[in-house]
C-alpha cells in the first residue's frame, strides 16, 4: 500500500490545498509515490489537538494493514502564540505548556509510528500592522492579537523541542524574515501565507524530507511510468 | 474514520493537484470532511488500468477497518481515443473494448464498495490544431494523434455505459464545447486542462456528488469548528 504523509496543524495547514498551497504542491510532487493526507484544524492550538490525537490517529488493528506512514508534519504555534490579554486570548497557550504539548505530540507519533519522520514547523513571523487590518473578531483595544516578538519565542521553543526530541524542524519564523520584504511577499493578512509563502513551506518540507530519506528520487513510483512502457508490447509492463 | 474519495484516471487526473487543479480544489472544498486520494496514471487507458485494479484497490481485510469510500471518479478515455494509425497508437483501445472495460471497472467498484458513488467523467474535447503544436513524440505524419470527432465517440460511449450501469456521469466533452472559446479557455495543449478547464471539472464533480448526497452541507466536519468553540470554555468542545 502507498505510504502516507499526514499534514497536522491549524489554519495554515487546513488552507494548504487552496491555489498553489503547500499541501497541494506536496501532493502534486509526490503524485505517484505518497498520499498526502490533510489534517488541518483552523484555530486549533497544541492544547486542543492533544485532546483529540488518539481519536484522529487510532492505533491500527494488528490484523488490518493500513498504509505505512512515511512522515507527519506538525505545524502549530500560530494560535498558541496569541497574546493572553488580547481578543484571541481563548486560543492562547502559555509558552511552557506549548513546549510540553509539542513534546507530548512528538512522543505520541514516535510511539504510534516508530519509523515515521516527525517534522516540526514553527509558526511564521507576524506582521502586526496587517493583523490590525484583518482582525478575526471585534478588536476594541485596537492592539494586535499576536506580535512578532512573541511569535519568535514560540518559534524558538519549537526548534528547542525538535533538538530535544531529535527530530527535524523548519524554522519558518527565521527563514521567512531572511527576505527583506517578507511581510508583503509571504503573508496575506500578517499571519496566513501568500502563494510565495506557501512556496517557501513547500520547498522547505521537500528539502527536509529529502534529508531524511523521503524523496521522489529515492522512492519507487506506483505502477509503470508511461516512459517505461514498451510501445511495441505495452501489456508486458503489467504482467 | 474519515471517508475517502478516490480520483482514478490518466494524466488529467495525475495533474489535478497542480496550481488550481480540480483535485486540489476538491481536497480544499472537503478539507474537514473527506480525504481526496489521488490515483492518476499518466498515459493510461482502460485496458491497462483493468490489469491493476485488484492490486490498486485490494479487498479490505474483514478485521481491519479502513475508511469508508464515499466516491470514486473514473476519468478515462483520452488515451483510449488515440487513433490506431497515428503516433500514439500503442495507447489506443477500440471503442467496443473501451465500453466493455468501463463496464468492468464500474462492476469492480460496485462490488468492492457497494455504497460508493461511482462517477464517470468523459474525456474533454480535443483541439487538433493545438495537438499538432504540442506532440508527445515524433510525429513524422504531421497528423494529430487524436481528433475531436473520435473523442466524441468515446464520450458518447462513456455516457452510455453510465446509463447502462445506473451511475452518474459528467459529459465533459459536451459541456466544454458549450463555451464558444473552449479551445483556448479550457485546454492548454489541445488535450490537458487550463485553470479554467480544471474549474469546470471541479464544479461539475462537486455538483454531481451533491446530487448523490455527498456535500459539505450534508456531512459533518471532523472535530469542532472554531466558530463552535465557546471562547469562555474552549475545552468543553473536546470533552
Amino acid at each position: 500500500m502507498r505510504p502516507k504523509i499526514y499534514l497536522l496543524g491549524d489554519s495554515i495547514t487546513e488552507e494548504s490545498f487552496t491555489e498553489a498551497g503547500w499541501g497541494a504542491s506536496l501532493a502534486n510532487h509526490f503524485a505517484r509515490i505518497l498520499d498526502v493526507v490533510l489534517r488541518g484544524y483552523s484555530g486549533y492550538n497544541t492544547r486542543w489537538v492533544l485532546k483529540v490525537l488518539e481519536k484522529l490517529f487510532p492505533e491500527a488493528s494488528p490484523q488490518g494493514g493500513g498504509a505505512p506512514v512515511a512522515a507527519v508534519t506538525v505545524f502549530f504555534g500560530a494560535n498558541d502564540a496569541t497574546l493572553p490579554d488580547r481578543y484571541s486570548a481563548f486560543q492562547h497557550v502559555p509558552l511552557h505548556e506549548y513546549k510540553q504539548n509539542l513534546h507530548s505530540i512528538v512522543s505520541f507519533f514516535k510511539k504510534r509510528w516508530p519509523k515515521a519522520i516527525i517534522l516540526l514547523i514553527t509558526l511564521p513571523p507576524i506582521d502586526e500592522v496587517a493583523r490590525l487590518l484583518y482582525p478575526f473578531a471585534d478588536n476594541p483595544q485596537g492592539l494586535p492579537e499576536r506580535t512578532n516578538e512573541a511569535a519568535g519565542e514560540y518559534a524558538k521553543a519549537c526548534t528547542a523541542v525538535a533538538a530535544e526530541c531529535g527530530v527535524p524542524v523548519i524554522d519558518l519564523w527565521t527563514k521567512m524574515q531572511q527576505c527583506p520584504d517578507w511581510k508583503k511577499e509571504y503573508l496575506s493578512d500578517g499571519l496566513h501565507l501568500t502563494k510565495q509563502g506557501n512556496r517557501v513551506v513547500y520547498e522547505e518540507v521537500v528539502a527536509k524530507l529529502r534529508d531524511e530519506g523521503v524523496s521522489v528520487e529515492s522512492m519507487a513510483a506506483e505502477l509503470p511510468l508511461i516512459a517505461d512502457i514498451d510501445p511495441n508490447n505495452p501489456l508486458k509492463a503489467f504482467e
